[in-house]
């Protein structure tokens, strides 16, 4: 029962930093999937994703002594700009190590949260080394993207919302990269749905989360060739075994399948999303039978694209 | 008090064929702006856009026996779209002149929502002549997409709805093209608003409207060179009267403007619009002084792009 008190702790804690977002429903993605869709729209977050919900959580849950000393984190996606949002919101200095290859735009947006950015070399063991020297001389606290108990629970916010509103879904489909949005989607799940399962969306081309689960260690990708670009980081030491426990299963699924829900999300939603949030209804797209007829809850991520490069 | 009495009848009488739309704002485009938007979403419409509104209301208000003989209008976007499926919902065929250089997807469209498509000519002589025919022919009744009483009752609920979730607006800003939804919203903002006023926003390039109201009498547009594709049609007998009488003024827009606020509207509110719905938002834009600190109604017509045309 610990999680399940975690999770409406967090929910409290952070109400006040974070939107309730709505849910949306199509019935012309309804008919094409021959199912009953709701879409939870993590999109219209605050800075455009769900991460803005663990970042903030973290950052809560640290004494006025570790706040004062700020917080640091490596990220190129949406972590840099939730946790310089949210450490800007708490009055906290966020500290984000980026890779030499970010975009521009990614920068400018951290830069526009007030974020302090180092840039390194766009290596994982460069990243995690530029991080713990911040720390070190900074005093700052790291907060990992994902893999970190205080995310994950803070990312959970978003699917219990979803139960609270949808009470009656009997599958939640989230997208997996790093696993901390799965994780905490997983758990809620577990204790606040009524007859609800966890399924993870995955591109087969980044299929390590799919592979974990069948090998039961954490194993990593060898390409990185999808749209998807937020699903392309792995599993850690800390979600891995609740997604063992609590996800029911990790389908994989095409590029094809990814863009042609990408399409009808814009399409039928008109929403904007980013792509990796059109995996968990690629999942759908290639396995109508299997969710023919159900209450099937989809998790859009976030909705932070480069809208000079749609890939329609 | 007519209009008034009518527009609460066509609130009621379409309310179980259309959607109550959501009201979204955006503290980034607050900031940018330096006011308080409130953006009306029509986008999120049946049919992806307010004519949905009008084609329903229109259609409610005729007898068995019309219905059964069927409506026709001659439109080459929305308005086919939202009369084939308003005419479907209610079991009343819908005969769709378009002209022969119509884009194959809104013939497709008009077709998913089982409309009878006649070609003709791409000119208005020609499309006025073939929706006369088809009326001799079938006892099909006209519905004309902006220049109907009905129609533009039907739009004005778009506004009265805006003003119960948001009373204490100052101004409502709608675009004008053929000025069916203008003269809608203006009528709701006159009877149901506080102390706010009707905007209308023009692309300078087809600066029609705006040249009406100075002039008195309607006028023509000579090029079509915007990208708000939806607002190259000109004014009526029937909307004028209406614009003349309870419309603050209309201020026109530049095109870069009506880019910069298509971008800040997907890449902020994270919703997909078409490029007329952005020429309200292209307004304040262009004027921020004057709406400085102010409550401000925008309202977004629809959702209807081409997502291969995307002019980002």
């Amino acid at each position: 029962m610990k999680h399940k008190e975690a999770i409406l702790a967090s929910s409290k804690r952070i109400a006040p930093y974070v939107h309730k977002t709505p849910v949306l429903r199509s019935q012309g993605i309804n008919a094409i999937c021959e199912t009953n869709l709701f879409f939870k729209c993590e999109n219209f977050q605050k800075m455009g994703a769900f991460k803005m919900r663990g970042a903030t959580n973290a950052i809560l849950q640290l004494t006025e002594a570790q706040r004062s000393r700020g917080v640091v984190t490596h990220s190129s996606g949406n972590f840099a700009q939730a946790l310089s949002l949210a450490a800007k919101s708490l009055g906290v200095t966020a500290y984000i190590v980026m890779p030499e290859n970010a975009p521009q735009v990614k920068k400018d947006a951290v830069l526009g949260y007030d974020g302090k950015i180092t840039i390194c070399q766009a290596t994982l063991a460069a990243r995690e080394a530029t991080s713990a020297q911040i720390a070190k001389e900074t005093g700052a606290t790291f907060v990992h993207p994902s893999n970190d108990i205080d995310v994950i629970y803070g990312n959970a916010t978003a699917g219990l919302e979803f139960l609270e509103e949808q009470p009656d879904l009997e599958v939640v489909i989230a997208p997996v990269g790093g696993g901390g949005l799965l994780a905490g989607t997983a758990l809620a799940i577990h204790y606040f749905g009524k007859d609800c399962i966890a399924i993870g969306g995955e591109p087969s081309a980044v299929d390590d989360a799919y592979r974990s689960l069948q090998s039961g260690k954490i194993e990593i990708n060898t390409s990185t060739n999808t749209i998807a670009d937020g699903l392309r980081t792995h599993l850690g030491d800390i979600n891995f075994p609740i997604l063992q426990k609590y996800v029911d299963k990790i389908i994989c699924v095409d590029e094809v399948a990814i863009l042609e829900a990408m399409k009808l999300i814009y399409q039928r939603l008109k929403i904007v999303v980013e792509p990796s949030s059109a995996v968990a209804l690629a999942v759908v797209l290639q396995n109508k039978n299997a969710f023919k007829n159900k209450q099937v809850g989809v998790l859009l991520s976030g909705g932070n694209v480069d809208l000079q490069k749609l890939p329609f």
